[in-house]
């Protein structure tokens, strides 16, 4: 019984500290060409895993929310979310925040986090977002996300092609001409498909990354130019979880960003066969997963 | 019978070519410093829409997600959104796809399409995004989205502060010295919030801007450091609508970036009294709402 005690009370400590601000970047071993050679190095990437947001009231539990986001500073940004939806109007509302522990501990700990509100009964919750499919309470993660994706039918990415590092860093400058609304607004996110020998085949831009990418996409559907197992995709942007699950759904087998891949980016190109490229310009990229389709 | 006719021509050929690609960008009347003195200039803004997707099979129809997006390229959006989820598999599964044109035309004229698929029922849809509520059929646009906002209670911001343009052109330098992990990793989203002698109040980065914004938002809320009706919110990144939308929930008089503001953004600006400051750096800045906080 006092054993119990203790161990609550420590889990709640745990809670409490928000443990996770220690978890907001992840070591990964990468290859960094950077002037001459490809050198082996150990990286940080900013962690991207979900995060559900549940509420509390009236003794019914729902979830408001599932974003992906770094850990870190995770009862603020449940907090600011429910504000900022309107969803409460002052800090007395809430009566407590802490995080829902599941059964299998490694996975999830501090993914799914419960506010508890003074209020008589939940408020009218918004809609979920769109991206993500809930399996089981108090259990999801970046991992429980790739087999979510695995289950909807997605499979690995064909061996496909390889491409000549000068090649690769061509690639930016060619992006960048091409990007006019963003010449004239400097405000828009660029996804293109480039085939191996460094030929712009199409473009498109939109203000959300995401659509940028679905557009192009909806391109390669539409005009039956999928899969595109044959060819390159960049952006020029960052590379998030959300984009890499499109590239997947498009059997492209590389994928290059001009700037930063979050963690969980690395770890689904990696589940699922891609080579994926950050830090992309004239002179220098990094490669995080599958090497061996550059040819250096 | 017969002007029927051709008007109900003109209107197909007008929504199948995909119109909205000439409407990509906004202009707008701006104050631009670049050197000496602050100048009045027409620019051009990314434009900031929102799109609904709306499917019909088997006699149904349904919303299938509401995307701020870009116009331009929407049949693509749509097809490649469907395809990407999982929601199709094959463009031979699109019978058709075609702009839902209301009966408010100036507002919301290409702003709703429709998928027509070539299936015996509708597929099971994923979640709607969870920062849109819906209102009407076929009446989804901006101007819509501001007045949804009065509706959920938000009002003008207050007068609240004004700003040295010296102490402006500091925050950018102390926005970036703060941001410890971008400088590990380069991959973050950060969101500031400064007092008008450009002290930084608090920070708080992720790999979502939107998240950003939230963590700090929710760090007012906890701290009771809410309303932020005398201090500056600054972002790392663009400005786009939900960024502005958070900005006043906070009461936030001032809203500076360090990159582009979409269309949407500088609208919802005006609309509620903030003095919107985009491309903010060492020695630079564009104003497009609001200048008189900012003293020259």
């Amino acid at each position: 019984m006092l054993l119990y005690a203790i161990l609550r009370i420590i889990d709640t400590v745990r809670c409490t500290i928000d443990l996770m601000s220690r978890l907001n970047k992840t070591r990964r071993r990468i290859w960094e060409k950077n002037g001459s050679g490809l050198k082996r190095k150990t990286d940080y990437l900013a962690t991207e895993e979900p995060l559900e947001i549940r509420l509390s009231a009236g003794g019914e539990t729902r979830t408001a929310a599932i974003t992906m986001r770094t850990p870190g500073n995770d009862y603020e940004l449940a907090a600011g979310f429910l504000f900022n939806e309107g969803l409460i109007s002052e800090k007395e509302q809430i009566a407590q925040i802490t995080y829902c522990v599941g059964s299998n501990r490694n996975l999830q700990e501090y993914n799914s986090l419960e506010v508890q509100l003074r209020l008589g009964s939940l408020p009218e919750l918004p809609q979920l977002d769109r991206h993500f499919f809930m399996n089981s309470a108090c259990g999801i993660c970046g991992a429980t996300m790739l087999d979510d994706l695995r289950d909807r039918g997605l499979v690995d990415v064909p061996q496909g092609i390889q491409i000549d590092e000068a090649v690769l860093n061509r690639l930016p400058g060619e992006l960048r001409k091409a990007q006019h609304l963003f010449e004239s607004t400097g405000g828009l996110h660029a996804a293109a498909l480039f085939d191996v020998d460094g030929t712009l085949l199409a473009l498109r831009e939109d203000i959300g990354r995401h659509n940028a990418l679905d557009k192009l996409i909806g391109w390669g559907l539409l005009q039956n130019e999928l899969p595109f197992s044959k060819n390159i995709l960049m952006v020029s942007g960052r590379a998030s979880y959300e984009l890499l699950q499109k590239a997947i759904s498009a059997s492209a087998p590389l994928f290059c960003a001009v700037s930063a891949p979050s963690s969980l980016a690395a770890e689904i190109a990696s589940e699922f066969g891609i080579t994926l490229v950050g830090f992309l310009r004239e002179d220098r990229y990094n490669v995080y997963t599958r090497r061996e389709r550059i040819l250096t």
